[in-house]
């Protein structure tokens, strides 16, 4: 019995205080599977933003930077869609998101564009534990998988 | 010749096209570090919500659905720290972040703490595959593990 009363408490505190706390994840009415999708992407950017920077000669290639920006970024990449990309969360119908219908319509060809950027993640792992010239040519791969899935599944600007 | 002059041009594409949609992350002034730390925050308080939810009793129970999440939040707690508590970004000195100088310095108390949430992340990993009254156990865990580190390390609202 007493766990059943506690449980709950700690539950609720736990996830609220969670969740009353985070910050800089948009408007409070947003969509919590578009707000979810935006800070993965936010993560993706400034994961992609230091090993561009690296790339394009602006920081010190540090193969110990560049490996933990590319783990991360492999994580990130690899969070599980079935929850992200939840039905009806498309550009037009919920603020926030700028999600083509063609997600959903075109789930096969979502899925593969997703799956070419856990590919590219993985590549930039690699080629973080290897030099300068690896991580460019991993970042040509990395860079081509985002325009992709853009190109296909990104609407315009709201 | 040809690879020098079209990289930079890929690589620079990718980032801003990234960096620039990225919206739901804060103000475009937020250290970068800070943003990515408050996106991280965000997706682990999407997941621990879909948790919470079936702990609570509000959604029913589905190992699909709990693995998803917690395979997510799994994913999110252990990307990589040393690019995201980047010196000097503590409450007081930047905007938007909580964190406090402890983190710093009592830098073995914080990766303590932040071990702590990977290791209830995986233990929810494994409930999720089992039942209900599992999951509600693994959820205590992982409360308690955000409770110990927000009481330690992180300020007061700004």
């Amino acid at each position: 019995m007493k766990k059943r009363v506690i449980l709950p408490l700690i539950a609720a505190l736990a996830v609220t205080t969670t969740v009353g706390t985070a910050f800089g994840g948009g408007h409070s009415d947003t969509n919590p599977a578009v707000k979810a999708r935006n800070a993965q992407m936010s993560l993706i950017a400034y994961n992609m933003g230091i090993l561009g920077s690296m790339a394009k000669g602006e920081t010190e290639f540090s193969t110990e930077t560049a490996t933990a920006a590319a783990t991360s970024l492999a994580k990130v990449a690899k969070l599980d869609r079935s929850i992200l990309w939840t039905e009806g969360t498309v550009q037009g119908e919920v603020p926030g998101t700028r999600a083509k219908a063609e997600i959903w319509s075109d789930a096969a060809g979502f899925e593969k564009a997703a799956v070419g950027l856990e590919t590219a993640a993985d590549g930039l792992v690699a080629a973080a534990g290897q030099d300068l010239d690896a991580l460019r040519a991993a970042m040509q791969a990395a860079g081509a998988s985002c325009g992709t899935c853009h190109k296909a599944y990104r609407g315009p600007r709201n």
